[in-house]
């Protein structure tokens, strides 16, 4: 193989308050000589999700920081197209955590890194959405931790992104009525006629939680038997004021004000007087879950039963960019990378 | 039996912020006679409890209020002095939830109502406390909620109350460190020096939630694994801080502010970025785990490892200042009142 070039996007500094492009830097790298053991992925796709914005910076958190003048972390799917590796061969349809680059090298003995998929019922870019991070995030905050009966309520806030829109189908496939909450008349549209929810609430509609709260209370008078989170802020405060005892939230995403701080929880003493049960989770903590998650996930999108909308950019340099407007809301559905 | 007069305490009205005598009336009524199926109970000892308070009140609660001008609700151990049931015979020891009375007359049929206790190596009043209610809430919070490991440290506010101080022990039965929080320092000697925590922080002491959270970092320097939370507040903002990674925080009890509005959570965010479970709780609720709980309550003060302090006000009148006492922390461990 001649040498390559690889087109690489470097985290150069850390952002003061809202991430910038000035953050990131477009480098071109010539690809090294593979190692024994070692795969080269061309990435077809890259995910861009909202975690990546937590790890720009050095604050307390749930991983590492992504390191300065290192390729930015980010799930990729690809193909192999050269091994010193008896596990991979090229032509391998493979999904792993390749990096805001166009191709990455992968030493393929270290369990989880990379991973074969089949592609003959599922979409390659599938992979990183309803069939990947994000549906397994929306399987396990339903399924193990707001355990969902047939004929309960189920509430999701972001319910027209990745995650929000599986946990809604998930949840109706178990025979739940389930709410989403969005940002716009479009999104809402989409939830409701698209992805099949019983009803979708605008939040613009809703200048405070006390009339989010009267929303929900009217798409869902017998009140709230579990929520998945991934907002935060006024939306968990509505959605407290109307939920059931017992009432279970998984918490899978919690923004922040405009300086940083954080946004107080208006009323946690309905924890106590209805008996709540909250839990924060990041899926990748929960590997021994995936499997089963993903043979689900996997087969209702093979049989049209979860579907899900992208949002693609053109070639690696759009990413920056890209990434900005997923912070700003302006994606609808998975946000990916179109590398190839 | 000649007619006996029964003294009984009414609610004959609901406080407007906080409670006062006024609320209470002592009347004096004739006995009934027995009915086929129905025991007469001689009350010993009547437990006072914080969660009266919330009956007193119409508001949004997990349980029904107090009627008016009935007689208060709470429990009570005693004696069985007349029975037209087979299942109790006079002399029977046990315990119930009698009220605010002399006597009880009750259905001994009714499941739950009445239940044989056996004083052997129990006193009667520890029905009421360590082997009782607050024994069960103090052993479902710990043992079924935040689940401690040996070597981890657990931590309890209101610790030398009834509930508070059991977790403390119970946490330490099962090889974990226990630090309590407590509001002076008399409670605080008592709480580490006659039940053994390891640690205990005079909340009054420290002004406000990063004090607080100081002062819990120096008795935990690695971080808190579970909390058991009977205050709420600025304790548990202190909390939040200092714990760790898939923290578990057990919530029993919850104040609100002066004006009786709800006291916010501060950061709200850390459920999210340390993974924590939040759960809320009332013991009635799991009968199920009473009889496994008891066993072991039982068996740790029979064994003199499971110590309690008892506050007895002396005689059916003094309930409403002994209650309102409570209410305001001037009582020192179980508050009671000895009936006989």
């Amino acid at each position: 193989m001649a040498e390559t070039i690889n087109r690489q996007i470097l985290l150069v500094s850390r952002p003061e308050g809202e991430p910038s492009a000035a953050n990131f830097k477009l480098v071109e790298t010539p690809l090294p000589a593979l190692r024994e053991g070692q795969v080269l992925v061309r990435n077809h796709y890259l995910s861009l999700d909202p975690y990546m914005r937590g790890r720009m910076s050095e604050g307390k958190s749930y991983a590492e920081p992504q390191p300065l003048n290192q390729v930015m972390i980010g799930g990729t799917v690809g193909e192999v197209v050269d091994s010193r590796s008896e596990q991979f061969r090229p032509g391998d349809k493979v999904v792993g955590m390749g990096g805001w680059q166009e191709y990455a090298v992968v030493d393929a003995g270290q369990r989880g890194l990379l991973r074969k998929v089949d592609t003959t019922h599922v979409p390659l870019s599938a992979y990183l959405g309803a069939v990947g991070m994000p549906g397994v995030t929306a399987w396990y905050g339903l399924v193990r931790i707001i355990d969902p009966q047939a004929g309960q309520t189920i509430v999701v806030s972001s319910a027209s992104g990745a995650v929000g829109g599986a946990v809604g189908q998930l949840a109706k496939a178990r025979g739940c009525r389930a709410i989403g909450i969005a940002g716009g008349e479009e999104k809402c549209r989409y939830v409701q006629e698209e992805l099949g929810f019983d009803a979708c609430i605008d939040y613009k509609q809703h200048k405070d939680a006390a009339a989010l709260a009267a929303a929900l209370r009217a798409a869902a008078p017998d009140g709230i038997h579990g929520h998945f989170e991934n907002v935060g802020g006024q939306v968990l405060d509505a959605v407290l004021s109307e939920i059931k005892p017992h009432g279970r939230i998984a918490v899978c995403g919690m923004i922040s004000g405009y300086n940083g701080e954080p946004i107080p929880m208006k009323n946690p003493q309905l924890i106590l007087t209805q008996r709540l049960k909250l839990q924060g989770f990041i899926v990748g903590e929960h590997m021994q879950d995936w499997p089963e998650a993903l043979k689900e996930l996997g087969s209702l999108v093979a049989a049209g039963k979860l579907k899900y909308r992208e949002s693609v950019a053109d070639g690696l340099a759009q990413a920056p960019e890209a990434f900005l407007g997923l912070l700003k809301g302006r994606n609808f559905g998975k946000q990916l990378v179109k590398l190839v």
